[in-house]
C-alpha cells in the first residue's frame, strides 16, 4: 500500500544518478509538504520504535551495547537509551538502533523486508540532537530516511536475503545516511556525497542463522552509525562516488553480482507516494507464524469476556506447513520451551500465555514465565491441523480452536496477520504496545508525556524532551 | 617470500572453525614468539605508516576525517593524527587510518593487494592506548593483525577486485579487528567472537574508480573503526557466528557469491611462517608505473654526481602497454599536469622533479610544483619506449635513457619495482622515506624521538609517545 498526494515533489528529482535524485529528494523534503496520513504514520512509528528500544533495556538485552558505549567514556549532545549521560551522535545512534531492533518487535517494510526505523529513527534523532535541529526537520529526516532504505530495498526485492545479506544492514544504511542528512540541514549535493560515502559503509551478513549470533541485532545499529559518520564526512567535504548504486562496481553489482537492479521506477515515484504509512508494526514480540492463531484467540477472548483459562480443556492450532516446522514441531520441545528466546517460537506457549495472563508482551519472555506450570499444562493441550493460507510474504494467516471443559467450542482464523497493510494495528493497538513497552522503565508520567512529545514533534524547538530515555 | 621460524605455534591453532583457529593464534600470540626478522620487519612498517600519515596531514589531505573527529566534540585515551586532544579509541583509529593511506603511499602486501598497515596499526595502537597496554603487547597485537589480514585476502587471490570491492576495507577489518583484540587482551574465544562480528562490519566499494570519488581513502579507517568496535563489543559478551568465513551465508559466499575460497591453506602455516616481512613499502607517493624509470634515473644520479639537469637535452621513459596508458598518454597531459593528484601519473613529471629537486617525495606534488617551469621544460623533453616486463602484479618493471646536451647517453632500466620482495628497499631506504615524511609536520627532534620510540616499541610499559602526532 502507498498513499497518493497529489504534492509537487518539493526538489529536481528527476535528473541525475540515483544517489544524486535521493539526495535532492531527501535536501528538499519539508515537513509541510507531507501528507497528513504519512505524518501521522511517521509519528506513531517513533513511538513504536522507542517502545520497542525502551522493553530492550528494561529485559537486559544487547547488554553489551550499553556497556560498550559506557566503557568509551565518551559525552556528547545525543541520548542513548540506558546511557545516563549524552553520547556522541555516532555512539548514541549506535546504541538505540541496536536496542530497537533487539527484541525482534520492531516494524518491518514487507516489500523491502526491511526493520527499517530501528536505523531511520536513531540515526535522524543523533544527528538531530548534535545539529541542535528542530522536530519538523527532523520528522521530515526520519520520512526521508523511511523512503529511501524501502525504496533501495524493494528494488531487489528478496535477493539479499537468498544472498546471504541482511537488508536492515546494508540498505539500511541509505536511509540512516538520508535522515542524518537531512537533520543535520545538507544540500541535495552532500547528501548524495554522503549517500556514496555510505555505499563504501554497507554491511550485514545472515550468517548469524547458523548459530544464534548477535550479529542481527548489531545491523541496524551500525546502519545507524555509518549514516551519521557519512553525513559528518561529506558535510566536511569528502566525496562519495555519484554512480554508487548503477555503477559497474557500485552497490547492487558487488553484493548482487549476476542480478539486474533497477532503481529508477522506484526513483520516480519520489515525492508522490508514500511507504511509511506502509510499514507493518509487530503486535507481538514472538515468531511471526505465532501472530495470527494469537490474535484469532484474543478475538475469542474479546467476544466471550467470562471465558477463563479454567475453562479450557484443550486448543487447536490452525497453521501451514512452514509454521508447523517453525512454532509447532518437535512437539514436545514447544509445550516447554527451553529459553526465553525459545518460547518465542513456541505456538502452544504463546496461546496459553495469553488465556493465563491475558497477554502476550514482552514479559511474557523471561526465566520465571517459561516455568509457570499454569502456562505449560495449557500448552500441552495444544494440537493443530494443518492448513493453507496465502502466500503473500506478509500474509501469515492462522487461527485457533478452543474446547471447553463443559464442551463448548470457539474458533476464530485471520487470513492475514495483524499489523500489516491488508490488517492493519489501529493507532490505538500501536499505542497500546507503545504505552506497555515504554512502561516497564518509564513511570507513568515518563509514558505520557514521551507519548506527548513525539505526536506533537513537529512542534518542539529541539529534540530536548529525548533525555527522558537515558533510563 | 614468507619467513620460516621453526617455533611451536603458541596455542592450539589447528582446530574449529576459521575464526575460531585465527582468534587462537591471535590470543596466543607473544612478543616472544616472533623471530627477529619478523619484529624488525613490523617495527619499520610501523614507522613506514606513521610517516605517511603525517605527511598525509602535513599536506592538509583528507582535512574531512580531522574536522569531523573534531566536530563530535569527543575526548578519550588515544591519539589522533592533528587532534590536539586525545579521542576515544574507535575514533582515533579511524582518523588515523585514513590519513595512513590518504597519499596512497603506504604499505601494500601483495598476494593479497591490501594495504595492511594503514588498517591494523591504528586498530592496534588505539585499543593499546584505550587498555593501557604495553609495547610488546601492542608489538604482537600488530603482527597478528597483519597476518590475519594478509591471510583472509590471499585465500581469494585478486577476486575482490574483480568484484568491485577493495579488500583493503572488507578483508582490512579481520587484522583490525585481530590488532584490537590482541591490544586489549582478549581471549580466544572473544577473540574468535570478534572476528564474526567483525564480519557483519565488512565493507569498501571500488566505485570511486569511475570519478575520483574520497572512498577509497576510507576504507582502512572504517576497518580500524569497526575493529575496535566489533572487539569491544565482544569484549562484553556479543556473540558472533563462528563460521563467519566458511558458513553459506559467511564472509566469502555473500562477497565473493559463486566462486570458491578455501581459507585452510592459510591457516595451516599460522605461526610457522610469517607474511610480514614480505609486505611491499612503496618509495614514491606516486602510480606504481612511474617508480621504476624513476628509481633507474636515481641509480644514473647516484653514479653520475656531477650530472645537473642543466646538462639534461631529453630523456626517453621504458615502460609497458599499461604504464603508457596510465603515465605517458595524453602525452600533452602529462607533460603538463592540471592538478597534484594528476602529477602523480606523470611520468615525465615524475623524471623531470627528481632532475630538477633531487627527490620524488610528497613536497612534488603541490600546486607550486606542478607549475615550476623548469620542471615543466624538462617534463616536455621526455618521450617512450613500450617494452615488454614481468607479467608479475608486483613487478613493475621500467627503466630510462638520457640524452645530454654534450652528447652523451646513459641508461638504466629495474626488472622489478623496488620496495617489493624481489628488489626490497633496504632499512636505510624505508628510514629516509620516514624521516622525509615526519618531517614535514614535526621538528627533528621529534622525528628522531618517534623513530627511537617505535624502534624500542617492546620495551614501552605504555603508549604515552604516540602523543607527539597530534600535531
Amino acid at each position: 500500500m502507498t498513499t497518493t498526494a497529489p504534492a509537487t515533489p518539493a526538489a529536481d528529482t528527476g535528473t541525475g544518478t540515483a544517489a544524486q535524485r535521493l539526495g535532492a529528494f531527501t535536501a528538499g523534503l519539508r515537513h509541510t509538504d507531507l501528507p497528513a496520513e504519512v505524518v501521522t504514520a511517521a509519528r506513531l512509528h517513533v513511538l513504536d520504535t522507542l517502545g520497542c528500544g525502551i522493553a530492550a533495556l528494561a529485559l537486559g538485552e544487547a547488554a553489551y551495547a550499553v556497556a560498550g558505549a559506557d566503557e568509551a567514556g565518551t559525552a556528547g549532545p545525543a541520548a542513548a537509551l540506558g546511557v545516563p549521560h549524552g553520547l556522541p551522535a555516532a555512539e548514541a545512534a549506535f546504541v538505540n538502533g541496536v536496542l530497537c531492533h533487539a527484541l525482534d518487535f520492531d516494524d518491518t517494510h514487507p516489500d523491502s523486508v526491511i526493520h527499517v526505523s530501528a536505523a531511520v529513527t536513531p540515526a535522524a534523532f543523533a544527528a538531530g540532537q548534535a545539529a541542535g535541529a528542530d522536530g519538523a526537520t527532523v520528522l521530515a529526516a526520519i520520512v526521508a530516511g523511511n523512503e529511501v532504505s524501502t525504496r533501495v530495498g524493494a528494488a531487489a526485492g528478496g535477493q539479499f536475503h537468498a544472498r546471504g545479506l541482511h537488508p536492515s544492514g546494508v540498505c539500511g544504511v541509505f536511509g540512516a545516511t538520508a535522515a542524518a542528512a537531512r537533520a543535520r540541514g545538507l544540500d541535495a549535493d552532500r547528501t548524495a556525497q554522503a549517500l556514496g560515502i555510505a555505499g563504501s559503509m554497507a554491511s550485514g551478513l545472515l550468517e548469524f542463522l547458523a548459530d544464534g549470533a548477535d550479529t542481527k541485532r548489531l545491523h541496524p545499529g551500525w546502519a545507524a552509525q555509518a549514516g551519521i559518520t557519512a553525513t559528518r564526512l561529506a558535510a566536511h567535504g569528502a566525496r562519495g562516488p555519484a554512480t554508487v548504486f548503477e555503477g559497474v562496481r557500485g552497490f547492487y553489482a558487488t553484493y548482487l553480482h549476476g542480478i539486474e537492479v533497477d532503481l529508477a521506477p522506484q526513483l520516480d515515484t519520489l515525492g508522490q507516494s508514500w511507504n511509511t504509512p506502509s510499514i507493518a508494526y509487530k503486535p507481538y514480540p514472538a515468531c511471526h507464524y505465532t501472530h495470527a492463531p494469537v490474535d484469532a484467540l484474543a478475538g475469542i477472548l474479546r467476544d466471550n469476556p467470562s471465558l477463563r483459562a479454567a475453562d479450557v480443556a484443550s486448543m487447536v492450532a490452525y497453521t501451514d506447513a512452514t509454521g508447523v516446522g517453525l512454532v509447532l514441531e518437535p512437539a514436545a520441545d514447544k509445550a516447554r520451551p527451553r529459553t526465553p528466546y525459545d518460547a518465542k517460537f513456541s505456538l502452544p506457549f504463546c496461546l496459553a500465555s495469553l488465556l493465563v495472563h491475558g497477554t502476550v508482551d514482552v514479559a511474557s519472555f523471561t526465566p520465571d514465565r517459561i516455568a509457570d506450570e499454569a502456562v505449560l499444562a495449557l500448552s500441552r493441550s495444544v494440537s493443530y491441523e494443518q492448513r493453507t493460507y496465502s502466500p503473500r510474504p506478509d500474509a501469515f494467516g492462522g487461527g485457533v480452536r478452543v474446547l471447553t471443559t463443559d464442551g463448548r467450542t470457539f474458533e476464530a482464523e485471520l487470513r492475514y496477520q495483524r499489523g500489516g497493510a491488508e490488517n492493519p494495528m489501529t493507532e490505538a493497538d500501536v499505542l497500546d504496545k507503545y504505552r506497555a513497552n515504554a512502561g516497564l522503565v518509564l513511570g507513568e508520567d515518563g509514558v505520557r508525556a514521551l507519548e506527548r512529545d513525539v505526536t506533537a514533534l513537529q512542534d518542539h524547538t529541539d529534540l530536548g524532551f529525548l533525555a527522558v530515555v537515558r533510563g
